[in-house]
């Protein structure tokens, strides 16, 4: 179970009002690689790894995607909390706020609906781990278009952060691989 | 963000190997008005609520719908963990086995992934309070038929548990609707 | 079974060509809360209700939402079908044109396709009619939020047409609830 | 607009409880060529056809479909109102009645929701009518495979009036392309 | 099997740096009609075709549109593969560049995924073959409005040539369907 | 562009009908980690590789794995081909049969039918090298779901075969993001 500490894992600045970022935002609230992905993912894949130290490195990411998943939607909702109708008219943010208004929401930037179509737990440690290395290389590439497309000082400090731990969860599911690679090493092919 | 405590919020016991059981609660891992929709859909209509009482109340109950997400899990995994694939073939957890192994997944008792379009967020604390309302409702519900096709003493009452939750969030979504709208009365028709 | 009468329930005056606005109102013919999803839910629910006075209503009300469907389209139609194509390039309708061209199409503002994941039918009268009540009021919402972004005179005035409707539908779901829990009271747990 | 009728197009006749063949016929409910994608494919087609008659001929089969639509919803609906649970359990119906009890349920007989991905509407009256002749044939196909699955007579009988009424719309949709053709002639390829 | 021949069907030229067309022609690599769609269809009708003849029909004209397939990804590669992020922002293109940088993905226009709901087999080869008469129709009107959109002289030319080979399908598939009603006169109705 | 042989890359023997082993197989023909999600995620991720020895071996797994979608089929059809109706019935075919008759259909084991969220493609080598080896490594996995499940010889032998191939192309896949990622050391992070 969890506990909620009223704090953002790392703190929001943004520094405009800008619905067209905030919708291009989405993409990492409930897109393909988002954060909502790759939470949902690690937590659905802890029942079937055969140690306790790799179950523990899926709680530990997956519960730190959740904190980065709100991060994400503090940031969307700052870059459009301000905006009139008239600010938003026009932006790709308009389709999303007929629906939805301000609020964010699990879509993608393109204003898909989040689908566990995106993710995968196949029930084999090998698999499994494959699948988050990936997911952390496509979170981190995703990052990296979102930052080239942003000019808001505030965001692009945000977005940094989020790809550096992209990279830092990459590193450790590739350890975690190495280990279970060990410890199956006479009873599996891979 | 969150903090991971290392225990269930309820024991889970289960009294057989039944993977056409665990087939059929992984509708509240990942059906419609699953645990999965309940906790995405709290967490994400707290940014445009009114008040932080109504903020707070949706970050607690969504919270705690995490983890019921856990419990329906472990159940699932339970019920198949030692399950032989002789015991699998023929029953209705042979589809998912084919995909996913023995893992849970978000998916419903039919296996269809868990998407964003069964959840609502709009923007519009009423509308978003009335949703949560009918969540509850519908997650009561669902419970109900699960514990009619169960025989499982063990998953019954873990059912009965989280089903008496859903009629507690009921109640405590119902007051805070009368609250917020006291609170919008002067500006806003419904 | 159904007849059709050659005739709008509530006349269609549109004062511009604005492809970007008929985009935006497709939200109300194929998006999560517009009409379609309206007319199939209470429709569906039909079966399981208790009383043939909730029956009624759900037929009523839910043979008067494909009405407004209708309304939809031909609002959508009448923003489009002088548009050149000059007219249509740079604008959100765009998209929708290289596959539809200029026909409504069951689809949200951004395009998704209706699924019925967006309502729910749970065999249950009071988690139904909770879910009604629901509805109506996200669709008043939306409403609003198309009004918000509309300076169609016409449009404008037949949005609020359809916004009123909801108001009074979502009053009459919440006598059905009354009713059909007194009936139900003996009996059932809620 | 429509106007209610309370009456089925056709009777129902239902011999046995068959929760089996109950989850079957739900293909026709909400599947991918069952009559609630006949009745919102034609209804939705209308504004772009070039002709009244061509219209109208929409307007009548779209409107009659939704009357079949009822039909297989009480179909469905009778065939399991009398089932228990027991009966239920082991059936391909037990992962619908978890999520919606007995109701019908637009989804297909997997128990996919309905999608409008299902259907098109292209704007061009030749595209659409060949999608409407296509659609015909491949509902005509559906029912014969129910039929050949099914084993109550009066289930059969209701089946078989529907498949026909499919041949008679395909006939007529054929009968409309001829004479939209004529009609376009001179200023259109296809 | 398939054997890989490293050209194009047909040559692509592209005359300007144009991310928003781009965005547009994905409507045919991954759009409801476009061309994967096609390809994915006839090769999976094949198994339950009566004919050689009818299979072979189906394998080379599959085999085609997958050649078409390229094409289009061709296409759209070369309209964005200059692009800087400057010129990318607020176009359509921007929401798929968030996700998927400047590679094609098999969605539509409005970056909606490809799914297998917009294909169908039936198992009937007059159902069939008339399912792909109308998909043969359909693809060729979004060719229309496509063209209708581009101005760009080379983009135009493929498109040309794609919308002819369309035609050429159509007529193919009616002969076909004109072979195969003769073959099954004495058996079948429809 | 591809020119179809008319043989099968591997011979498929079966020696029993078997509807239901027929509906788990189709896993593999479209389901997530199937042959087509393979061959279109590779196929599509050939032009932003930067090296054309990358972009030949995407082309060349990406048409075997077409070749093992024709093989897939191929095992399914054999299956059923000969089962009556009531061999059917009571069987997990039996929902796909009411919709598709005895065709293969690109849906998983469940029904759920394909759709592009199962791949990716980022536009970024490094991450979709590491997408690909996952993706094997989650094919591999479900062909042996498949065979634990699987008692008939002759569909052993050729799941045998293709996870056999999975595991070379999985080290391919290695060999390749070797290469890749010397060539862009000096100009990325990863």
């Amino acid at each position: 179970m969890w506990i909620y500490e009223k704090k953002l894992q790392y703190p929001v600045k943004v520094d405009t009002c800008n619905p067209a970022l905030a919708a291009m935002l989405l993409e990492q609230f409930g897109g393909a690689d988002g954060e909502l992905s790759a939470g949902i993912r690690y937590l659905t894949q802890r029942w079937t790894m055969p140690t306790d130290r790799a179950k523990g490195l899926l709680t530990d990411i997956g519960t730190e995607e959740l904190a980065h998943w709100e991060i994400i939607g503090t940031l969307a909702w700052k870059l459009v909390k301000d905006a009139s109708e008239e600010e938003i008219k026009g932006t790709p943010f308009e389709a999303h706020y007929v629906n939805h208004g301000k609020s964010p929401f699990p879509h993608d930037a393109a204003g898909v609906p989040w689908t566990a179509a995106y993710i995968q737990s196949k029930g084999d440690p090998i698999a499994d781990l494959h699948e988050d290395m990936a997911a952390e290389q496509k979170a981190r590439t995703t990052y990296e278009w979102l930052i080239n497309i942003s000019d808001d000082p505030g965001v692009i400090d945000t977005l940094r952060f989020l790809r550096e731990r992209e990279i830092v969860h990459f590193q450790r599911f590739g350890e975690a691989l190495m280990i279970v690679q060990e410890d199956l090493d006479s009873r599996k092919f891979y």
